[in-house]
């Protein structure tokens, strides 16, 4: 083992040989002697690491997972995985992230940097054990210092880079489902959100718009004028956003698969040849995307759909998921032909339900194939976590190279820490289950914590049939995640917003243009998180330091301002709240509503309506919000609202920027400053403005400590 | 359609020619001509029942089944179904219980006596409408009315007959494993119990103690000295329960096979032959409950056990489960014989997998045999749901007449409402899942309403792997289910108390001392709601009226006397509670714990560490508790403990029986009535005793509306 000075408040710890994952961007030059602390330590030829924790100790972290914020009372394993099927039995989900945090008698962030698998038990073989295994004897271990559980996460997003930035209006809703048949659909689709008066700025395909499920491909005939629908739907404000599939159709004459295997662009076998497997379009190989050449040759594929108007892609089935392979399959008829000779007993019954079953995304196979790396040839399941990343900085760098100033919308299925400066995640196929709405509120965070700022859940479940109450409170939700998209499978119910009764459509219809008119805010925070490598969305133990917040689990904060608390039940009409101090309520119908009231620090229950959902202000600050559109290209905000709770003295910086190029990596935007100060009977607003050009008034309304409401219009 | 009065609250609504399914008992005789209300009505080859909520109505009722206390929201199947995956969108559990009640602007009860399936749209498809589908023209609808929803309840449960009461020491704690796998095993397991100071009644024999999973066989391998090892183990309080299954398996020589061909005791496939199924013991012929004579035959095999000592047993996969059929699997073979000429192609590949998975529990296969019944030959689809009911029926039976005065156990999988008065159920195969802790909480008052009194879950989850801090949350819920079973599966993590670590076992030993602690209540207050059918647990809001009550699913009354508010999530030190009066807080480590407190009517926090449980005594009632031994026959309550909470008056009536025989039936039993009268500084307790010959003394705590405590002794 040799240790790194990262900086003050890092330190890496590298043990064997480590494969480079470019997860980190800060890695430390000179050699140290730091003692490695913390953990009780064995090596072989896997890591392992134990830690005592005490009894109150809160583990934060593992990003895309299961259970709760607080990870404590269940083995997880990193590994990225295609299971749509997440009951709370499953241990692994799309992603694979290794940062967690003991907040406890010791304070302390660590960052696992190794490709493939890892296991963490935390506190469940034994209560009070934090045991993780490695499985492998080279890897990079960063420990992260910090005052607070806040500051540890800032010093870790400080080492792996900034985030990615989507254009603006990937801030807009997302329609998407599996599939919009054909382009006259998607142009109807199109026409009932403007007609319905439901904003709406994207409609993703799924993989239905291509020629047999063949990447890069349309169609005929289902998309026959693809490009000049695109550009339609493109001046009617709604961007087309096309799936992409890691996994490339083998056959004759398919430019894609010819150039692959021309410039030996796919991962390969044990003999050296093609990796054969199985996804949607039937037998397919996989680009090599740890394969510099292959990533390049993959990223500028992108182009041909950008030609045609696309402004936005994602990246799915990454994992890679695998539903089986050539290999796999010829086994299974071998075990199958096998078992039918004799009457099938309990034991080979169920060894025949498993042979059937075990054929997709076995770890034989994830064990069977290899990448053609810088460092030689790697079986790829020791870089399994890799790839996913890998597809994702594929699209990315053939963005640079086809317009470099430009943001492209890009959000990835499988991912590992280090994608994050690539492009956002979704949190893979979730269900139409109340359960699965509290997992996605619980998993906010954790992501935010591991850099991927840009993320959300498919709104009201993938799989599964959703009904209306659920649809209604799954979009009360998913308006504070910055991916606002509504997804569903194949075969279940419809669920877009007018898919239900009238009731719903109306709701949920609020509910979106509330988005919209949050936008100013959204954003503005959002870009904030980004330049200074903070969290977007965040636990309130992270914020405030009492003891009960750090149970809570189903409220949580948006940016600096607001505190959210969800209704996540069936048949409620309302909510325990904690508040670790005095907040304005705003009970939420329409962005319209006037609905104001001051709750005590303290326990509260809230009344919400199925039709009303909590924005919570905290104590002196300030939420922005303007008009709603019907997509954000139409968004005036030439007017604003200031909605403040004063005590004394509030202060907001509202940035913004053009929202489609990359100058704001240049220091481009502007920055509003609003600062209210409230002293006896007398409240002063100051403005500053510094390059905003778009905004001409604030509609500032002031509710004081005591409930009071002072309402004032000022010019900027 | 015929209408027919029962009772004065009751009418009978005789649509075509119903099946005789005997779950009434009193089905009115002398027609009448009596409108059916409430619903819209629509007759065909299915009846089809339509209903308008209101905004705010609740739907009460179907039993075992998914979702929550109210119905609303979601489509229910009544169809038993072997699902142990039962995740939130699944629609059937084991149980067919087809009471519900609406309450809202009209209140009322229905009772569909229909045994095929039956699907209730509650507010699924249509956020405000109800629809049910009878799927068949022929059935018995009740209307129950009432003046409260408790009223309804009581009056439905009056016409379908008292509920099954098993022997007294059934309310022990009873350990489960799919398998403790000899009696070496079994005879440790209860030494263990014994070393550990932890009580336990009974040890359940899953599958592996027969011979080749036969029924009524004895593994001679595993099980060699059965007789004896059951006979030592009851001379030390501990009874064996073995497990029965519905098929019995094809095997020359075998007598319950043999005897069963030679009577044509099974049921038949479309050319007359014994329908051929494969369960456990691989190929397996289903006996055939629903006829008088197989039923007897079957009922009189339990004999054989008993006459080794057996006092109890569970009835399982009488759904019936059918792992495949011989058909099926034909069938299947060919299918992939003919899918494996081609490359599987997406749509090819997911039939080749749902060949397979859709081999278990076929309609195909239950449309594909026929039941001799005394109305002549019925498909199994059409009366499916009798199936379960009737093999607990036969055993039923058959302990009669064996041994007509004496209570035994017997607890059964799959059920229909007319079993509770048969025996018990337990809730199926759950999983080891937080989700499925709040599941039973939600699901004990719905099974009760449906009369099925003596029930649980699998305590800590059959399938899935259980953390310590949910084995310990779960044994804090069901020491209040007349059940208390901890039951797992093959494969899955073990769960008996001390399969963890200290802390853990400590902790649920207190647990199952307090249960042992409170068997003279729970026993009294479960005959009292057998002898005035009446529901044990109950929604808070079939007790008080208030408007915030109803949408309390987590809390429950247990009995006249008790709230209870267990703990369902992880990481958590306590949870929110709503108190429609003042109520005192007892929070329990051990059944000696002193730690009381008023608490006010409304909303509360409540602090509730790993190692803490509330009870909840109402305001003027009390609660009676003795202390606890290794088992139930070591109880020796000649001391009782009464801890009241009293306002100005309490009255309690503490029923008891020999808890063995029938004899109760006859009005054996003997009634100890406390009442304890405060008035300004003076208390005054009376206690009159007719017939207990147990209990010497109470030892009773008066607590106060204003929290003062007064104790005193009264001899009895």
């Amino acid at each position: 083992m040799k240790s790194y000075i990262v900086n003050k408040n890092v330190v890496r710890y590298e043990f064997g040989k480590p494969i480079e994952t470019y997860s980190v961007i800060e890695k430390g030059v000179s050699e140290s002697d730091i003692e490695f602390k913390y953990f009780q330590l064995n090596l072989g030829e896997e890591i392992k690491l134990k830690y005592n924790m005490g009894k109150k100790d809160i583990v934060y972290g593992l990003g895309e997972n299961i259970r709760g914020i607080n990870k404590r009372g269940w083995i997880y394993e990193s590994f990225c995985t295609d299971d749509p099927n997440h009951a709370p039995d499953k241990k692994s989900l799309y992603g694979a992230h290794n940062f967690f945090i003991v907040d406890g008698e010791k304070k302390f962030g660590v960052y696992i940097d190794f490709p493939s698998k890892i296991i963490y038990d935390v506190g469940y073989e034994k209560k009070d054990k934090l045991e993780i295994t490695i499985e492998g004897k080279d890897a990079d271990i960063y420990i992260i210092n910090g005052e607070t559980v806040k500051e540890i996460v800032q010093n870790f997003l400080k080492i792996i880079g900034k985030g990615y930035v989507p254009p603006k209006w990937a801030f807009g809703y997302i329609q998407s489902r599996w599939s919009y048949p054909t382009e006259e659909a998607v142009e109807s689709l199109v026409n009932e959100f403007i007609e319905r008066d439901i904003p709406c700025d994207g409609i993703c395909l799924d993989l239905d718009y291509m020629d047999n499920y063949k990447d890069f491909s349309l169609s005929d005939e289902r998309f026959p004028n693809f490009e000049e629908v695109t550009r339609r739907l493109k001046s009617k404000g709604v961007k087309i956003i096309p799936i992409i599939d890691a996994g490339v159709k083998i056959e004759d004459e398919y430019d894609i698969y010819e150039e692959g295997i021309e410039n030996d662009y796919f991962v390969i076998d044990k003999d050296r040849k093609p990796f054969v497997a199985a996804v949607w379009p039937g037998k397919v190989h996989f680009p090599d995307f740890l394969n510099k050449d292959a990533r390049k040759w993959f990223g500028k594929k992108y182009k041909c759909l950008i030609d045609k108007g696309i402004e936005g892609f994602w990246n799915d089935m990454n994992e890679p998921a695998i539903f089986y392979s050539e290999n796999g399959i010829n086994d299974a008829y071998r075990n199958i032909d096998e078992l039918r000779t004799k009457e099938l007993n309990i034991d080979s019954f169920f060894k025949f339900k498993d042979v059937v079953l075990g054929l997709s995304n076995s770890m034989n196979d994830y064990k069977g194939f290899y990448h053609k790396t810088e460092n030689g040839i790697v079986n790829h399941y020791d870089i399994h976590n890799l790839y996913g990343f890998n597809m994702t900085k594929a699209a990315a760098e053939g963005f640079e190279e086809i317009d470099s100033n430009k943001r492209f919308l890009l959000f990835s299925r499988a991912s590992f820490i280090g994608a994050h400066r690539y492009g956002g995640i979704w949190t893979g196929d979730n269900c139409s289950w109340w359960e699965h709405l509290i997992l996605n509120m619980k998993m906010l965070p954790s992501i935010n914590m591991c850099g991927f700022i840009y993320s959300g859940a498919d709104t009201c479940g993938f799989g599964s049939n959703v009904d209306p109450e659920l649809a209604i409170r799954w979009n009360q939700l998913s308006i504070f995640a910055p991916l606002y998209r509504n997804h569903s499978s194949m075969g279940t119910r419809n669920q877009e917003p007018f898919a239900f009764d009238e009731y719903t459509e109306k709701t949920i219809k609020n509910i979106i243009k509330f988005r919209y008119a949050m936008i100013p805010y959204l954003y503005s925070e959002y870009m904030k998180a980004i330049n200074s490598s903070d969290m977007l969305i965040k636990p309130l133990s992270f914020e405030y330091n009492d003891e009960f917040v750090s149970q809570i689990e189903d409220q949580l904060l948006v940016g600096d301002s607001i505190m959210i608390a969800p209704v996540y039940e069936p048949n409620k009409s309302g909510r325990y709240v904690y508040l670790p101090e005095d907040m304005l309520l705003w009970k939420v119908k329409k962005y319209t509503s006037k609905d104001f009231d001051v709750i005590n620090k303290g326990h509260n229950y809230i009344n919400l309506d199925l039709n009303e959902f909590a924005v919570f202000i905290r104590k002196n600050r300030m939420f922005v919000y303007g008009e709603p559109a019907q997509n954000t290209e139409l968004l005036n905000n030439e007017t604003l609202n200031v909605l403040a709770f004063v005590a004394d003295r509030a202060e907001y910086d509202l940035y913004d920027d053009d929202g489609i190029s990359k100058e704001y990596l240049l220091g481009e935007h502007s920055n509003l400053n609003i600062t209210i100060t409230l002293e006896e009977d007398k409240h002063t607003i100051v403005v500053k403005n510094s390059g905003n050009n778009k905004v001409k008034e604030l509609l500032v309304t002031i509710i004081t400590a005591e409930g009071k409401i002072i309402t004032e219009k000022v010019n900027v």
